[in-house]
């Protein structure tokens, strides 16, 4: 992509149109604004950032960016997995990681928050009234509000407590013509005109830029019971994710997969089973006496599944050790070689297929993919690993990256159940959506950002 | 509104492009299909009924539709509350009634369900798999799911368990030019692409019509322990509800006001307290244990909150009997007069102020408003009572109703918590959005419906 650059005596106009020291031209901020997570090496290289102080900087941004069309890059935290934050060329990164006030309302169970504060920060305010905002990807220590609602992020506790969109009541976005509207409120019920919260929310900055965000929150969670089981292979690992899933609503239901077991043991042994195909860690966080009975509960369904072993404790800072283990196994895997991470879903009872699809695909690329999932919801982290320095091998990666959202597609599935589509995988979406509903999504696009300005290549 | 009817020959046309039967023509099946159950007396007249019997007439009728400028009205079971559903002139009523197929599969927990079916067939057909479709609407036994979606409807269950809108995973949708698209299906996490399923919840037949739903299902409820508390006056009560979800997520939370549980008592008496100023009436479905220790915890949240009696018990006939009691209060307020119904919300604590402000309108206005209330969401259900045959007494029921939305707005609430807006408050929706949100409704409108043939009238 490559756009004529507005001419100096503009930019200085935007700079004089913001707060001040909120506009970055000197190649070293260019240079680390450049990329996300992802850090892909097709991302472009932008004219300015714009470090916005208030919303008013960010109507400021993309007035400025409407009359000169100038693509504007939202940006939270940097930590997107998908690309969605990669700049293009001659475009303004837009970072929102200073507004980040903070304010909890314990009657009205909400927190208003611009969009950089971090999904960690939002949790430990709740947590001083008592409160609670569920929505916990990985990442949650160092990503911003901001990008899990472009991303509509999920984690560990969906599969019981929903994903990021279950949680805003409100929005404050700015349009691409620098229109900010005020979208729902600290009202929890709202069937009054078109669901636009909704809409904006998993928008990936492709509709406008949230610069405030009111978010339901619950009481603060009891500590959780949790049960660990091995399984001779995923098949029956899925089957009992199924039956549990009918009879309770366990907190979490996590699955990794014999590679990613044996990841997790080399990274730091805990003395897991290197010879099970598959490993449950699921919670329950049910209130009183009721959190012992589920995972006792959960404990008969496993072992009538074929369990191998199955342990449990009732102990919140044993369980928290497993669960430790579980968020640090991407962390292990990107020790085995250069990754690509996958975040594919598929309805729970076709895990087997997509699991036994992706060990297909592996053998048949010539690399690694261990498996971790938020089982519980059918979502997937298959990471594609292949020897660093190795363009063929990488080359093969990359089939096998498309392979598996192909796969996933096949089976009723999602190329994302959680990272957003980004630039990483948007040459996937139309697989995914079909044609009628990518002209669809275009028609709404088109209606609310006809310069096309808006995080551009993104998503769609 | 007043729009030259297409002539009999095309009429014709569309006959032929439908399965047999599906048109109606004659004057009493036009009659009848005329109103929902607001039974507005402002509603047109059909040029004609479609009663589709599958995707392909939705299409068809559609397609006609849009080749003579001839407005649409889906219709469901009929029972709405705003007139969503009334006839415009000269339009076709597009009954979704024929269409009920529905299938539960129980290894994904999700019910496929054509629009007509019943909401309370889809909890039937659950349960005979140990399954539970939450949104639970007063109207349950009669509302269809096209209806529920087309609305985002609620319920008595949402304080804990969310509206429809969170239950909805996928929907097949005719748009207005006919294509049918697919949006979601039977994948609980999504992020690929807008969030195309939550736009088309809660928009009223404006946007497309839709042909088929995938509602997630949840684990079966515990049979729920039930608290009634009375106390002086609702600001007393309302105290105690933010106090209670503060600390527990109670699966039901309902206030009815001094002349709601008088308008109960004076249609059938079950010894309730006609001093109180407010009862309220709230259950736990906890698993095991947890039921009694959540409901004791209750109770001393109303004790130290001054309540006059609290009564409890694990029995859940006995529970059930006072919720029949509430859902039994508009029945018991309509014998009062002829009704206005109201759906307004606010932040929880604003509920003292909404009732007090109420109170105060109809003491202005001469007329009569008990409330009964979601108070757990701060939805309430305001009924304005005027006596029948009295033009003078219905014109200040109107400015009432009128007066009641704005007091709503004015706390920062809505009009509609679960109605929709429909005909009947589509005057006040502007004040409440804004000219901004006015203006992005309606470029979302024009992208998806440039002809302005979907329910036009309805909600905006």
């Amino acid at each position: 992509m490559s756009r004529a650059a507005p001419d100096l005596p503009a930019l200085g106009d935007l700079a004089e149109s913001l707060s001040p020291g909120a506009l970055l031209t000197e190649p070293d901020s260019l240079a680390a604004y450049r990329f996300d997570y992802t850090a892909d090496a097709g991302a472009g290289m932008p004219l300015a950032v714009v470090r916005a102080g208030s919303a008013e900087d960010v109507q400021a941004t993309v007035r400025w960016a409407g009359a000169h069309g100038t693509p504007v890059v939202p940006r939270g935290a940097g930590s997107g997995l998908s690309g969605g934050a990669n700049a293009v060329d001659g475009c303004i990164v837009l970072s929102l990681e200073r507004m980040r006030a903070l304010e909890i309302d314990p009657t009205t169970r909400t927190a208003v928050v611009e969009p950089g504060a971090l999904n960690a920060e939002v949790k430990r305010a709740a947590a001083q009234h008592g409160l609670w905002y569920p929505p916990d990807p990985s990442s949650f220590e160092i990503c911003s509000i901001g990008g899990n609602v472009a991303t509509n992020a999920g984690g560990l506790c969906c599969v019981k407590y929903g994903v990021t969109m279950d949680y805003v009541l409100g929005l404050d976005v700015v349009l691409a013509d620098g229109t900010l509207v005020r979208l729902g409120g600290q009202r929890v019920k709202d069937s009054a005109g078109l669901s636009l919260v909704k809409l904006f929310v998993g928008s990936e900055g492709t509709l406008g830029i949230v610069t405030r965000a009111t978010l339901r929150l619950v009481p603060a969670q009891t500590p959780p019971a949790t049960l660990v089981a091995t399984f001779d292979d995923v098949e029956a690992a899925a089957r009992v994710v199924v039956a549990i899933g009918n009879r309770m609503r366990a907190s979490m239901m996590e699955l990794m997969d014999q590679a990613s077991i044996n990841a997790v043991e080399d990274h730091r042994s805990m003395g897991l089973d290197r010879t099970a195909g598959a490993m449950l860690l699921a919670q329950s966080d049910a209130p009183g006496g009721a959190r012992g009975e589920e995972i006792a509960e959960m404990e008969r369904v496993c072992s009538a599944g074929g369990a191998r072993e199955c342990f449990t404790t009732t102990d919140a800072e044993e369980g928290e050790m497993f669960v430790a283990a579980r968020r640090s196994a991407i962390i292990a895997i990107e020790r085995r070689g250069a990754i690509m991470l996958e975040d594919v879903g598929v309805p729970v009872p076709r895990l087997p297929e997509l699991l036994t699809g992706i060990a297909a695909i592996a053998r048949h690329r010539e690399v690694e993919i261990p498996v971790v999932a938020h089982a519980g919801d059918g979502n997937t982290h298959p990471v594609v690993v292949h020897p660093p320095g190795d363009p063929d091998a990488k080359a093969r990666a990359a089939q096998a990256f498309s392979e598996v959202m192909s796969l996933a597609i096949s089976l009723g599935g999602t190329i994302t159940g959680e990272h957003g589509v980004g630039r990483l995988k948007r040459a996937a979406l139309p697989e995914q959506l079909g044609p009628d509903v990518m002209a669809l999504t275009h028609r709404i696009k088109n209606a609310l950002d006809p310069q096309g300005i808006l995080n551009p290549g993104a998503a769609f």
